[in-house]
């Protein structure tokens, strides 16, 4: 996976948005490039995003995708929580103990897109933050 | 970012869609994780996932979101949707050339999550798969 897109219904807005969050964008012809990692976030006019990929939007906020940044500790969970929420998010889930041993919740952005904010001891971190999946003993 | 949930109906079909396109997943309790680059996609029943992140599920295949995997060049483009498609994706636009000198095509996998496919010459991409943000020289 090399990028993923958020289409939005105002640009600025959501630049304003991550940027709030600590990101930094690049802006060329509406399109607002963020390096997360080893790879691409990218906000875009949500109708211009359908229109490229050939799909009907009926303008819901969840397609059945769900993101999601994992941090070093439960405190960088709520700190992270606590900063999308002054930035204009809607805390869809308070932060709490999860059945793997970790600490999460989730946030929506102004457009509805939804980000579970996440330590999870289990699933290791490398410098950079490139998540490795351990082996999970499953088939 | 350091996981993209993909919320599915059948976790067993999507895991087969995805294993015939070369990625190896390892399920826990109905959930696949797949390593791809430095970040995890996972599978995972779309009812559980919306439940999850405490956002209402319309049904929509499309929330504004659109997934890109970047390759190396046009004719892997054309080999990647030919393999999607023979494993049972629809390809929604299919292969071209792009505006800004690439060339791209895209599919939906069977639970509608829509995957762009690019060879983008100004992008750069690491021995691992890593893609670089270039100065894009925007604002």
């Amino acid at each position: 996976m090399s990028l993923v897109t958020l289409g939005v219904f105002d640009v600025a807005r959501a630049r304003a948005f991550y940027e709030a969050l600590g990101w930094r964008g690049q802006e060329v012809e509406q399109t607002v490039f963020f390096q997360a990692g080893g790879l691409a976030v990218v906000l875009w006019g949500r109708a211009a995003l359908a229109a490229d990929a050939c799909v009907e939007d009926t303008g819901a906020a969840f397609g059945g995708t769900a993101l999601a940044h994992n941090v070093r500790s439960p405190a960088e969970v709520d700190a992270v929580l606590a900063e999308a929420a002054a930035a204009g998010a809607t805390v869809s889930r308070p932060a709490a103990r999860t059945f793997y041993g970790g600490y999460a919740g989730c946030f929506a952005d102004p457009d509805g897109h939804v980000w579970e904010i996440a330590f999870n001891p289990g699933f290791p971190l490398g410098p950079d933050g490139a998540l490795t999946v351990p082996d999970l003993g499953g088939s």
